[in-house]
């Protein structure tokens, strides 16, 4: 059996193929540019190399309700010329094979649960900090959905007061989750990028401290067996000690959690788990038929 | 068939038993004062009513992990007499027939999901703000469960900035949301109960303010189809408009969700969502053997 995936981001696709121990044979990947140009390169792709099902993890915002029209859509995007585009449907008029179509986020959480820090654990929340925040939660192999799927990224904190001043940089909300701890919030208080400032410098105890509140009301609200953490911001793995202390401070012993080196983590597959995850919901998929 | 339930609070005890439509034919109540003796005349009841099974809505914190060795325990009550209570095992002992076990506040959940105000909803929210914040969140049928049961009352808010100088009640936190805006939290501002101030007092914006960064938050992560408010506090039913401006102001769109009026919502059954829940969950036991 062979398995596909398709890793579609806002600058980049990748697509991959592995055997169905997930071992990957070939990974090539082209630049986001128009759904006609990528997409005719992803068809390609997989005429060359063809399958047995493939996982879809996709940037967004896409449609996951299987119940609605626009199922498999990435709807309104700023991307202009990907927006209502029919993403799941243009795969499935070129192959007659069996898809899992996800977000970018999940994808990635999935491989972190199967193969990576989550492994072992049934309830696992994910976290992107990079360019926005993503968010995943696992739950005993399914993806939390509801009325549609989560967009943690934009919960509303308390602003630090270190932090005085400074009015968060999300659109939408100026000063939620994304607004105040991702890469462009760091870059508009500095004038440079996160990894220009020293791991050192005090910014990153108020980093730590949105970061932890985000963890104490998820952990309220979800009750998860770990949380892990990937993205370009995550890179600073100083914030890791300080996090667990502030996580810990504020949850005040309220509820118990997991011991808190091992709850909150760290990613352990990098840039691959997206792929991975992709590649094993494939795999999903041709099981469950 | 004969249902049972249990509904048992931190101040009475309520017993009640059903036909399998749920009709309740009997019904009785009593100070909840020690194990010994609470407990007592619970045995008598059902001994007096035979059932085929019994939910149990229980105060907590209790135990709801089934592969812990305290499943069905009350854990570290304040009420001493209380702590560490095998309620449970003690029911077991009694009667030699199938329970469903769970918080006071997940049965009120229930009883409102199947009955009342979430019926027809596949995954609902239930808070109740009454003397502490209480939250339930039901997917699909299931009672959202990870490392252990949610505790979404005490989730971190914004300190409204008109509240300023109100530290909060919470012992553990503070200004967590519990904290700000239960009836004890009210009742410390104002030197009097939440039903002894004006519906028209400005108050009442602020109350709805933290009601509404509930509910965003829990938008995010959750997604549910509903959100259902209960408890003594909800008895404003001003707020409800207030909390629904607040909601679809602090959310600014981010995010798609049902109509408003019909997306957050007061209880339908009032007092009798928990023994409705607890006997939909005595039937939902019989028919899962
Ligand atoms: N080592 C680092 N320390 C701090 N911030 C970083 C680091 N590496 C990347 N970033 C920031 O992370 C963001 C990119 O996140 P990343 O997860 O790599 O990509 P994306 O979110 O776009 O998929 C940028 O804002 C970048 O400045
Ligand atoms: N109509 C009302 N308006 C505002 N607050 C109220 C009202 N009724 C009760 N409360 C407050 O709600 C709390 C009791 O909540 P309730 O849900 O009735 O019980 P409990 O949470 O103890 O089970 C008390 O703090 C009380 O002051
Ligand atoms: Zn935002
Ligand atoms: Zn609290």
């Amino acid at each position: 059996m062979k398995l596909g995936a398709i890793e579609a981001g806002g600058t980049k696709f990748v697509c991959a193929v592995s055997d169905d121990n997930i071992n990957v044979e070939d990974r090539e990947q082209f630049p986001t540019t128009t759904p006609e140009e990528t997409m005719a390169q992803v068809f390609t792709y997989f005429e060359e190399h063809p399958v047995d099902a493939i996982g879809i993890g996709s940037f967004g915002p896409v449609s996951l309700n299987e119940d609605a029209d626009n199922f498999g859509y990435i709807t309104n995007t700023p991307k202009l010329a990907w927006k209502n585009y029919d993403f799941l449907g243009a795969m499935k008029a070129h192959f007659d094979i069996p898809f899992y179509f996800t977000t970018d986020v999940n994808v990635a959480a999935y491989g972190e649960y199967k193969a990576g820090a989550g492994r072992g654990k049934k309830n696992i929340l994910y976290w992107t900090v990079g360019t926005g925040v993503g968010a995943s939660y696992i739950q005993k192999g399914k993806f939390l959905q509801g009325y549609s799927h989560p967009e943690m990224g934009h919960i509303l904190l308390r602003p630090d007061e270190r932090d005085h001043g400074f009015e968060g940089v999300c659109p939408y909300h100026g000063n939620c989750f994304e607004g105040l701890a991702a890469g462009p919030a760091i870059e508009k208080r500095f004038g440079k990028k996160g990894y220009e400032i020293d791991p050192s410098d005090p910014f990153w105890e108020i980093e730590a401290n949105y970061i932890a509140q985000a963890c104490v009301n998820a952990t309220l609200i979800l009750r998860p067996d770990i949380i892990i953490f990937g993205g370009g911001v995550m890179k600073q793995t100083q914030l890791f000690p300080q996090i667990q202390a502030e996580f810990v401070k504020q949850l005040a012993d309220y509820v118990d959690f997991p011991e808190i080196t091992g709850y909150i983590k760290h990613v352990a597959l990098g840039d691959d788990a997206g792929i991975t995850g992709a590649l094993m919901l494939a795999k999903k998929v041709v099981n469950e038929k």
